[in-house]
């Protein structure tokens, strides 16, 4: 069986990330795994809780002394820092979900993000972008959830995402959901056709080029 | 209007790259440019020559002399020497296509492929293989046009190329064509959402998120 291709999303925060990656989960169950990340960052309204990755879960909270024991514990594919908050990615249920050859979807941060690219070249970075910044400004605003100085902030975050956009695979612009999640999704198919995740095949040929004999 | 995407596509002698070449033309003429290739290999039976680029033409046979000069003359992309003959791509006709927005494909051999991809780092490198190297080898058997002697340097040039195939961005396995060349398709489509292809709409977005001010 062919491995699974280890996906990551970022974006600015609006871009409508969590959106994109129900709607693929909702419509490709078999084929994707959604990585739940850890963080040390409050919990909004409304969101879920787990020990173990399960359906639902939206983050693991963890206060920032577990956060800090965990790093020592080599227990984070990535972890990083984000509006002052520990943002970081377990490493079991990941591995294991990509050797079953599942497609694991993390969303993440820039820094982590391009750790992962580091540590791991055959990983496919996917940026999620509103078509223009005025777009994100009012989706930031519109969802009601966040303080002025909130929304001050994450534009701000937005510029320093921004500069680094360059460094991803893939620009991926969220017009509309339905044909945004059916383009991330192509992304993710054809990777598994990248010389990078071919490597089986490409040693496989070549061994069988080397049967016929020519002298 | 958005630039083409300068497509590279390569593979073993006897993969199906001209078959599949043809399917995408005759699938996506509006789409698609063929760039013809100069060379100084002898004609085949049936093989179209040219002096402009047309529908129909096979390459440009030209003489060492006159290939020599148009490599002084800097007028290749690149070119590279194959089976003891030259073959080189034609600067102008593939520039003014990807400026009017075409996908243009160069059929390449490896050594000149590593060439464009280290000239033009947004050209997407396609390598192309039969499912085996016995199908391949089976293939060149029943074209009943080469002799046994062109086979066999065929196949040895084979497992210097496979040598190579990791450093191209994809690896296309041809098994029926219509599957082969609709992948293909969807690899150049998407090509056009990498973030190397992606600087003006990174840089729209930065100078937008300028605007907005945070202080």
């Amino acid at each position: 069986m062919k491995r699974g291709v280890l996906t990551v999303l970022s974006g600015f925060s609006g871009s409508g990330k969590g959106t994109i990656i129900k709607k693929l989960l909702s419509v490709h169950p078999d084929t994707y795994a959604l990585s739940v990340s850890a963080t040390t960052r409050q919990k909004r309204m409304n969101e879920k809780t787990g020990v173990f990755e399960q359906d639902g879960v939206d983050y693991f909270f963890l206060t920032k002394e577990e956060f800090e024991k965990r790093i020592v514990e080599d227990r984070f594919i990535e972890y990083a820092t984000y509006n002052e908050n520990y943002y970081g990615t377990p490493k079991d249920y990941v591995f294991e979900c990509l050797d079953k050859g599942l497609d694991v979807i993390l969303e993440i941060e820039v820094q982590g993000a391009l750790q992962i690219k580091e540590k791991f070249p055959d990983a496919l970075l996917i940026f999620m972008t509103p078509p223009d910044a005025e777009t994100l400004y009012q989706r930031l605003i519109g969802r009601g959830t966040e303080t002025e100085d909130v929304v001050r902030r994450r534009m701000k975050t937005a510029i320093f995402e921004s500069s680094l956009m360059d460094r991803y695979d893939y620009v991926l612009v969220n017009d509309t959901i339905d044909e945004c999640a059916e383009k991330m999704h192509q992304m993710v198919t054809l990777a598994h056709d990248r010389a990078v995740c071919s490597t089986k095949l490409i040693d496989e040929i070549k061994k069988q080029l080397n049967t016929f004999s020519f002298d």
